[in-house]
């Protein structure tokens, strides 16, 4: 049986509110020197046996039995072959999901551009898809099919040629829906490995697994730890921190629709974080009677209590305006707008990861098919950084091509601030291109 | 007296080429374990200590005598004053990079975009910039008054209302460029504070430095290692490696010229890195003949002479396109392609920081006003990352609105998946907002 919920009541008047809001909010991520000595130790031995290595660590871990890392390949044979496993309502909200996903993120591509002078100097700057990607997706337990999506439509919308997932298989254990995903996603290469040896073998390359540019996708405090310590001989994405929501109310959404909102967050584990801040205090009632009236009957009943418990808060605000001050304060990962006219507000909200306007936009909708991306800043990183996105798998160079004459103008200004810098064989390159028969032009 | 320099030969057609290449490329940045412990030390007494932190590390390590917070703050006016104070060229110089450089990052602003669904959902990303940036300069002997401005104009291109430098000032030295071209730039706050302290308190904030979001802008191995602690505090830029030029040339420019664009980047430490590619041996020959004799004239000659005795080449191949397919494979921060008809060769140039095109285009004006910035990735990195600009100082946030007749669509698919993750309370938020009665519509 599971207790009822004490959740933390706040109201923005009190003297101590912002205080009280901070405490609420802080979170860092600890790390474990343990953790690090064994990643540093496991990415070393990579580097220095590659396959042998991964087998090594990969029967270890997973408690495993193979010889051969070509017993680590799953074919695209077994991935179509997943996609038939699975039940045909499954494989059609798949597709479905794979189509909105990739029809919204078509709109994130750039472009090149360049632009003339009048002199004829041409600058600009080309946009290039990175030549291969390594997706991290966890086995056993925490095995989401749409993390496959999120991670690798992005890619191939960018134009990666070559998306290689990891996913381990502890004791054997396959996870059909994750395959058919990676099938519909159109993975090119899927290896059944996992934990840091898989980073550092997608960062390090081995005779198998083929060394990639950026490694992105979620994974145990071992994977952050891996993808941390590899950052700068490839790419990463973000190391998220615990999701978080906050829900913004009017008082008007059914109350038991901003419970299991609420839920939605708190489910994902002990640590998640889940706000709700209304004007109506009566309404907070409300949705606190629900949040005990629903309680009982979730399957993940006991991780929403302590997740609520600690890290969840119900705030009375004066009103909505108050409410987006908090919101930019608070910069959350996810953000329900759940009131009247939301669109009135879009241009005062500044940080939010995913903005889910309306009463009828709960934040499940965007992790799963609404089109866009599911990895989003946490921890307030929103005051910095953006959703997963194709951008993040393209990459741009500049271009600059003087004219003759350009290049005279230009010499002579590169010329005075090389010498004031120091740095003369920068202004005698520079220099040199300058003619001086058309100084004066 | 600087003795001549032994510089690399390579050869493509050469057995052990790919061999030799990765060990001439290869590059790994230390991490110092005593140096990891000063920096952390040094944040915790910052976040602890906040202003008098600050002060008595600014004391102990520029060798200042201050007693107040204030005195390490430079007044707008002086800022000014520094303008009136460099000689009329200098300061017109700066005012031409910096408007070239503005003109140029204009075209690199992104836009908000909206899309509406037949079922009246919507979707979208709004585009916003980052509230308060924090600026590195470095001071002493290595002040680039041209760093100011590359890494302080792209910032308020994209709208960031609040640029703080911090710049130290070892032994008092004040250098007026570098001011200078922070009054050109619109630099709104100047502290003088520097090493791993000015980091940290920009990253944390104190009484007196305000906190910032991302930090960006080069610096020591103090600096840099402070960056990497608190990124996830805030956002920061690349921690760049040695700086490094790939030349491309068909032989048929004047020698003395790509000597001195390879002088140019060698210059700047013993580390960096200076390559010629060519398919003439003779012009090869003719270079290294051009790098003897200007040498000796060289003012950090005996810079120049280490960086390409260790770390320089110069590389035979048996065509441009296979110098492409090298260039490619190093992807450089700096290629310059001074060869004829460059723009042939763009799009296959997979990697590079920025591309130099002709004979008319060296890397140098690129430092300082060609217009693209001068912050670049290095050490292979363009394979995965991209120049600093505008982009980096805008974040994005997914818009997600959906009607009642699109949330019972795609909460059905939600659903769906939800439940096949084993989230309940996801699968119940969505189905919560699903309209038994339409549907079958």
């Amino acid at each position: 049986m599971v207790s009822g919920v004490s959740i933390t009541r706040l109201n923005s008047s009190a003297e101590s509110f912002n205080q009280q809001l901070d405490e609420l909010l802080k979170w860092e991520a600890v790390s474990n020197l343990n953790v690090n000595q064994t990643v540093a130790e496991i990415i070393a031995q990579i580097r220095l046996h590659g396959d042998e290595a991964l087998i090594k660590y990969t029967n270890q871990f997973d408690r495993l039995s193979v010889n051969s890392i070509n017993e680590l390949a799953i074919s695209p044979e077994a991935l179509q072959a997943a996609l038939e496993q699975i039940s045909p309502e499954q494989k059609q909200a798949l597709i479905e999901a794979a189509n909105r996903i990739r029809q919204y993120h078509e709109e994130q591509k750039s472009c090149s551009w360049q632009y003339a002078e009048l002199d004829g100097t041409i600058l600009g700057q080309q946009v290039t898809p990175l030549d291969r990607v390594g997706v991290y997706v966890p086995g056993g337990k925490a095995a989401y099919p749409s993390s496959v999506l999120m991670n690798v439509i992005p890619a191939k919308v960018a134009g990666v040629k070559e998306v290689i997932m990891v996913v381990p298989t502890p004791d054997d254990q396959v996870n059909s829906l994750v395959l058919a995903a990676a099938a519909i996603a159109g993975v090119d290469k899927v290896f059944r490995v996992g934990g840091a040896q898989a980073v550092a073998a997608l960062a390090y390359g081995t005779a198998t697994i083929p060394k990639v540019d950026k490694v992105v996708g979620p994974g145990n405090i071992y994977v952050a730890t891996a993808k941390r310590m590899v950052f700068g001989q490839v790419g990463i994405d973000m190391i998220a921190g615990p999701s978080e929501i906050l829900v913004v109310c009017d008082g008007q959404t059914n109350p038991d629709w901003i419970a299991m909102d609420l839920f939605s967050q708190a489910e994902h584990d002990e640590d998640a974080q889940a706000i709700l801040i209304s004007p109506d205090s009566s309404y907070l009632e409300a949705v606190e009677r629900s949040i005990n009236k629903l309680l009982p009957e979730m399957e993940r009943a006991e991780i929403i209590r302590q997740s609520l418990s600690c890290r969840g808060a119900l705030i009375q605000v004066t009103d909505i305006d108050e409410a987006i001050e908090i919101t930019n304060r608070i910069a959350p990962e996810h953000l329900e707008l759940s009131i009247e006219n939301p669109e009135q507000y879009l241009p005062v909200i500044r940080h939010a990861g995913a903005i889910f306007m309306g009463r009828h936009t709960p934040e499940a909708l965007g992790d799963y098919c609404a089109g866009p991306n599911h990895v989003l800043p946490t921890s307030g990183t929103a005051r910095f950084s953006s959703p997963l996105g194709v951008y993040d798998f393209e990459k741009r160079s500049s271009i600059i091509h003087f004219s003759a004459k350009g290049a005279t103008k230009a010499g002579q200004v590169a010329s005075v601030l090389a010498r004031g810098e120091g740095l003369t064989a920068h202004a005698r390159s520079a220099e040199f291109r300058i003619d001086k028969q058309s100084m004066g032009e």
